[in-house]
């Protein structure tokens, strides 16, 4: 019996991860329009006391259109901001941490501050920011660029705005607002402080017009496994986000990200792994594969090519029937699935329209969890106990039925094992993840100038 | 009798328009910072049929800190991101109108378009986005610039930003999306157009990945009474926001917007003038003017000079109880105000201290609209009956109770008149407004296409 507890997120991008989901036909077809839709799946998760819901994004469509007329048949065309949505969830939910994903690419570190602490402050606390850089020149061109900056740039860019965002939240102590109604006296300008940034990328002066949210700020959250996000993630993050496709990989990962925390002098346990996770479970193992093999009969042809040619390069040269060539990393957006892809290939024996169909089933190059509840619990408790994993984010293929199974099936067996929660912990996403409420530097010193000294 | 109804729109900024509500005993002090204190004030406005809530917004706090210390004072240092209040709201309301101030000066194009986009989505079709040019140096440092962009720069900015939202909100053709299960096409790629804008200030390739809203696109509305701004509202917009300070600057408003709709071809009347009003209104006369004077009351003397020498410039080596000097105009943000505020000190002979109390109370330099329900039905009555107003911007200083007393005193007295609807014309904004579902030009040229020749 352990007292550690696993950390659960539901990861959500339009109607699952899958690519065909729509085509189901106990689904609405254009659900991924519908606050109810989505409502209803993150009523779903808080039942069974998940941690948080979380919304991936990309600003304009990045599937482009090899081959020819692919775009046709993928619902990745749509799909609404993230904040309008985990808003109006805020509205109708009470304890459930709500994530979304905004560039550092194509933002402002202000608008961001604001949104994502305003966020914070209509939901009680339950806010927060996944710190991503953006990789594809199909977004790029929504922002006046031909191409992407490099690699380095961005993550730099990236670096910056976090400081900046932080810098802002951090602005205004917690007992900034003295609401004294006989004096008239509002707000102490002792403590709202302006934070006159100016770097290479960004120049700011503050101080945002959000006080202090709930949760000190809102949750910082990274995801990328790659060396400048570790790095990111090492400086800033509450919780990392990761693609880890097995369990030697999840070790290596974390060995290396509690190394960089160490050297930054932070507790190397500061920060919540939660590598993503695709689970397919059934009540018996044929049930489980059937879901599978339903989400890759689902997928039309020309999206698992597209997908596989928007990551790997064009393929239209080689047999569909044929084995995978390996990918030639002609751009960084390909460096961010290639490989994964190329491996499940290789590991599966897996032909280029086999590649397709998996990776249309939302597995995104891992290899899927799948079983009865047992099997699924199994695999969960195993990455768990072994310190690699704080938790999981779920990457459901097709909403709400998938999340539905997880719930009815998983989550109790994972609370017989006592490794989940039975009733939410607190009210704040914070609270959810057994992170303490954040403290500005301002207040840190504050304590420490009134502290006795010490004996020794 | 006429069949000709009123519009009404609720106009919000932190607890009202007044400096101190958050100062009454029945208000609750933080209240700007808590969802359930908006959503109460929307639900009353939407029992009472309005057409819509309004959310004004700056990025970043505009009021400066002069006289030395003032902001102390204020409130208006506090302000959420007003679409993450209104996408909260939405969640649980039905047919409100959903209006948000965003900037053209410190925005993107594309995150503009996804945002309102999403929100009309995800309301049903009830968003608009009022735009707005931003005006403030303080502003401006949040974002990287020393200073405002000239006052010309900033509209041809405008100008550009809004034809680049609409293009991308036409993208999507009305039946762009396919949603056929069998054959697994998602959406027709030939009704799904892209942009590729390439203007002065931005380049948008699109397309965007939200398609055709339920409103066909989110109301246009436009604040601002200047020339640049009324050649804006002319070319695009659906509803403007006006501050005539008396029915002859109204007339004179509409007779010039009017004319400029008619030489761009469009319908005269296709735009809805809705000036602002500050109402007071009490079971009697004493009553009204007695919350007036509570308003003025509660102004902390700072936060009413500091009101004054923001727009007006610093009087600080005059005396408060003499008159108000002329203003020097030494900025394009004191034009925004500062000639009516001259003004209003004139028409009442009013020292600075007292045109301090005035401004704090929320009135904005426009005389207040005050008296019994009868009083202040008969004034609204008169514009709008003189077609120069279709409706109004209420701008209470107090809420929720100023919007309480309008619900309960002065809407019936309306309805009695036949002047204001009794329930709801539909469910999108649009339908309230009496316009039209937006078509776009790939929708006309085809009706054009199929239309059977003409006789003539």
């Amino acid at each position: 019996m352990t007292t550690r507890k696993m950390h659960l997120g539901l990861s959500i991008r339009a109607l699952g991860y899958a690519q065909a989901p729509w085509r189901h036909p106990e689904v609405k077809a254009d659900g991924q329009l519908d606050y109810d839709s989505f409502l209803k799946v993150a009523k779903i998760a808080e039942s069974a006391c998940f941690d948080m819901i979380f919304f991936a994004d990309n600003v304009g469509y990045i599937g482009g259109d090899t081959p020819a007329g692919s775009i046709a048949y993928t619902n990745r065309v749509v799909e609404l901001d993230p904040l309008i949505l985990l808003s109006a969830i805020a509205a109708n939910t009470r304890n459930i941490g709500l994530v979304a994903t905004a560039s550092t690419t194509f933002n402002d570190p202000y608008q961001i501050a604001r949104r994502f602490s305003s966020l914070d402050h209509v939901s009680g606390g339950r806010a927060g920011w996944n710190v991503v850089t953006s990789f594809n020149d199909a977004e790029a061109r929504n922002f006046g660029l031909e191409h992407m900056p490099s690699y380095d740039e961005r993550h730099e860019r990236a670096e910056e705005f976090v400081q900046v965002v932080k810098g802002l939240w951090d602005g205004w102590e917690n007992d900034a607002l003295v609401l004294d109604k006989v004096s008239g006296q509002f707000v102490d300008p002792a403590k709202m402080h302006v934070l006159n940034h100016a770097g290479k990328f960004f120049k700011v002066m503050g101080p945002l017009t959000c006080p202090r949210s709930p949760q000190g700020r809102p949750v910082l959250v990274q995801a990328g496994d790659g060396e400048p996000a570790r790095r990111i993630a090492s400086a800033h993050a509450d919780l990392v986000y990761t693609a880890a496709v097995s369990l030697q990989a999840a070790k290596d990962y974390a060995a290396s990200l509690r190394g960089m925390l160490a050297e930054k002098g932070r507790d190397s346990h500061a920060v919540r792994i939660m590598p993503a996770a695709s689970v397919f479970v059934g009540r018996t193992r044929a049930d489980a594969e059937g879901k599978y093999e339903l989400m890759q009969d689902l997928v039309h042809e020309q999206t698992g090519l597209a997908l596989v040619y928007s990551r790997m390069g064009d393929m239209s040269d080689y047999p569909l029937d044929g084995p995978v060539p390996e990918p030639k990393y002609s751009n960084s957006m390909m460096q961010s699935g290639a490989r994964r892809f190329y491996d499940m290939a290789q590991r599966d024996n897996l032909t280029i329209r086999q590649l397709g169909r998996r990776l249309g089933a939302g597995t995104w190059g891992r290899p899927p969890v799948m079983g009865t509840a047992k099997d699924v619990a199994d695999h969960m408790e195993e990455w768990f106990t072994a310190g690699v994993a704080d938790g999981f984010n779920l990457t459901p293929g097709w909403l709400p039925h998938q999340i539905q199974d997880f719930a009815e099936l998983v989550v109790p067996e994972l609370q017989r094992r006592g490794l989940f929660r039975t009733s939410y912990d607190g009210r704040t996403l914070r609270d959810q993840l057994g992170l303490a409420k954040h403290r500005t530097h301002w207040e840190l010193a504050r304590e420490a100038a009134s502290a006795p000294a010490g004996l020794g």
